[in-house]
């Protein structure tokens, strides 16, 4: 009988492992995609690239199997060389080549230069040929960021207690956002795509008081801003036993602590090759939407237009407000107006037309919404009663409240946004790796 | 200017903290849901139940605020008390009520006996009152390890140097599965759900090298059995620079031995309470799919029927075979006919009607499909057009392997699949949280 052992150990070694000295002098095997050739004439640099950096070779002896002229940038190569330290190379090493393997082949040249260090092509251009844009190394080291920012999610989440799961994401007609929705057929029966977990999360509350899920969401708005997509990643997370909705803010400060941690130590290769400096968590102000909106009108003397939400604008200036005055780079907003939150909002005991809710805003937009829920049945059923919201397929999510459930509360992040304001982006399509907006179905 | 500065501790333990010792002979807090009421006369037990376990707390003193008559199953509390050793208890402890506070009530009494050992209820109930059914110990517990599997999969893969990636699910029309596709119209255009991130994974190893995503995939087979889904979560990795297929079963492999050592790790308490034993993956047995047709026609007297493709009564007979042989869990069944494998596949080419392919079988049912692609344009572009396959919408996938690719190769796991062989369950549904089939679009 023949049998799989797991992985074993390659001839061929990382970039990473190169950077160990005990190599140095050795004869090394190494991968890679051919990034750049700079042919000099007597030698010529052949720039490799793998998922973990880039690597210089050195072509000087005419005798190799494959002529110089020969190798094409998009290649793949199996190579061969005596691995020395030379200061100049990235890393601060480079291979003096002894023999090349063509793995692959492209069929035609790269319509994008991919080498540079900045990309020239549009926003546009970029993301038509977006596969292709990310095999340059500062593109696609915003996607590794991002990587960083949801194992963070995660990695606090499970020492927090929380358990992961994973819902629907095609249901049937749901309470919330009508127009909204995506519609679908479903075995002949009218269906949507989710546009948040938050009736399930809430159930699973009752399962596991602490649940997380990173998943896709789905949101039909005619919206074409620079701010908003049709389908994005959402970090949701939602914990019973609160004893405050500050409990919930509290959670998400210590996530984005960890996230920063995390980043500093696993992602600094990124951080560095985007010019990113890491924003200040050690302490999240917090103000109530009612009081924002007094600071920013009367500092930057701007009258108040719509008394219940907060328009871009003064999103903007109120992160600018408080980096001013305090130096911060987010700020909780808390106290929405009811009439603008959903009906599982909490309304604030103190005064019910506002909600024990908030945003986040990280350096002036809104990247998170959250709050406290309502948890006895038959509050949440008056306030659906109030807002003429149909019970009609609401029922099992109403059972959960029916048989019992503690005070709870949670949040949603729009990650490809918490990305964009982390790399100072201006455009969220930068930080989605395949957008979809009214516009864009394919790639 | 007020602030908030990450997570605080609060008074109330978790029961897992409860287990350590220092805290017997003090008074504690802990808060947690009613699970059950044990009533008897002179004393009563109130077992509390919160993510980390069960607690039993003791209810002797009758001049608490709370009578115990009025306590419910269903209610969240915090109480106080002391705490002390009783080997009888869940966990060894118990606590000596001081005081109860009612959090939350019930409007009425649950419509499952959650507290039993295993509930009675059929799995047509248990899902249709899902959010419910969950509050038993033993059937949650189930969900944990999945959050177990899919932890080690994406913990795992980190250290092998893959990248998480998100891909969409809303997509133009796909070369793949036609028939199976889920379609609605996007902004007044034909759009499909993704039945699988395949392309996207692939393009992405022109950037990574080496990627995975864990997410939905949604299938509108309209299979009606015990193990399909219409929506399912797929754990998916791709990888570049193999030298052969079988690099990718040895990172399969990997996997469920890191898989395997994380749940023996962190999840002791769900695999006690499922009693579950860990399956054998030291070592995995290899078969080529001509080989184990013959192999288990010849030991089981049965004739083959199809040359092409394995019966689910096959897949059994051959997981059959080798834990009998070989007391295998798992067999990887290698080198499929070519025709019954997707375009992309890479045929063999010592003969090209087989394909350098596997599926992995878990206990005699598929769990894995993977394999070596095509990385060359031509070859890719001559195997589409001998198929039939329209290029239009296909262009963004073939423009990575115009523009170069490493040899690659990757598999897709079905989580809720991988769980149920897992467990030991014999319908799919019982290890998807809200399982969509052609009859369930709620919960």
């Amino acid at each position: 009988m023949k049998y799989i052992y797991g992985t074993m150990d390659h001839e061929d070694l990382t970039i990473s492992k190169l950077q160990d000295k005990v190599y140095i002098g050795t004869k090394v095997t190494v991968k890679g995609a051919i990034h750049a050739v700079r042919n000099m004439g007597e030698i010529a640099f052949v720039i490799l690239r793998r998922w973990d950096g880039l690597l210089q070779t050195v072509y000087e002896d005419s005798s190799l199997d494959v002529s110089v002229n020969e190798l094409k940038e998009g290649e793949t190569v199996c190579v061969r060389g005596i691995l020395r330290e030379e200061k100049r190379a990235p890393g601060g090493i480079e291979i003096l080549l002894t023999s090349i393997l063509v793995l692959s082949k492209p069929k035609e040249t790269l319509p994008l230069d991919i080498s540079k260090w900045k990309l020239s092509a549009s926003l546009e251009a970029r993301l038509d040929q977006r596969a292709i844009a990310l095999r340059n190394i500062r593109e696609r080291s915003k996607f590794k960021l991002q990587e960083g920012i949801v194992r963070g999610f995660r990695e606090f989440l499970y020492e927090q207690g929380f358990t992961e799961i994973h819902t629907p994401k095609i249901g049937a007609k749901s309470a919330e956002g009508g127009a909204n929705l995506f519609r679908l057929e479903y075995f002949h029966r009218p269906a949507v795509l989710q546009q948040s977990p938050q009736f399930y999360k809430q159930m699973m509350v009752g399962v596991f008081d602490r649940v997380f899920e990173t998943g896709p969401v789905f949101r039909a708005e005619k919206h074409n801003t620079k701010r908003h997509l049709n389908e994005y990643t959402s970090l949701d997370l939602e914990m019973g036993y609160v004893e405050n909705f500050t409990d919930i803010m509290e959670m998400e400060t210590g996530f984005l602590q960890y996230m920063v941690n995390l980043l500093d130590k696993d992602y600094k290769k990124e951080l560095d090759l985007l010019d990113i400096k890491l924003p200040k968590v050690d302490e999240i102000p917090y103000v109530t939407f009612t009081n924002a909106k007094e600071l920013v009108s009367e500092k930057y003397h701007r009258k108040i237009k719509n008394p219940y939400d907060l328009e871009p604008e003064e999103e903007l200036l109120i992160g600018q407000y408080f980096k001013e005055e305090d130096n911060a780079d987010f700020v909780f907003v808390t106290h929405y107006p009811s009439k603008k939150r959903p009906f599982y909002a909490m309304d604030d005991p103190k005064d019910p037309t506002f909600t024990l809710s908030f945003d986040l805003l990280f350096h002036g937009m809104e990247i998170t919404t959250g709050g406290q829920r309502i948890h006895d049945y038959c509050e949440l059923c008056q306030k659906m009663k109030a807002r003429k919201i149909e019970v009609d397929g609401m029922q099992k999510y109403l059972d959960v409240f029916r048989y019992g459930m503690p005070p709870h509360g949670g949040l949603g992040i729009g990650l490809e946004r918490l990305t964009m304001q982390l790399i100072g982006d201006d455009n969220v399509r930068e930080t989605t790796l395949f957008p979809r907006d009214q516009g864009r179905l394919v790639p």
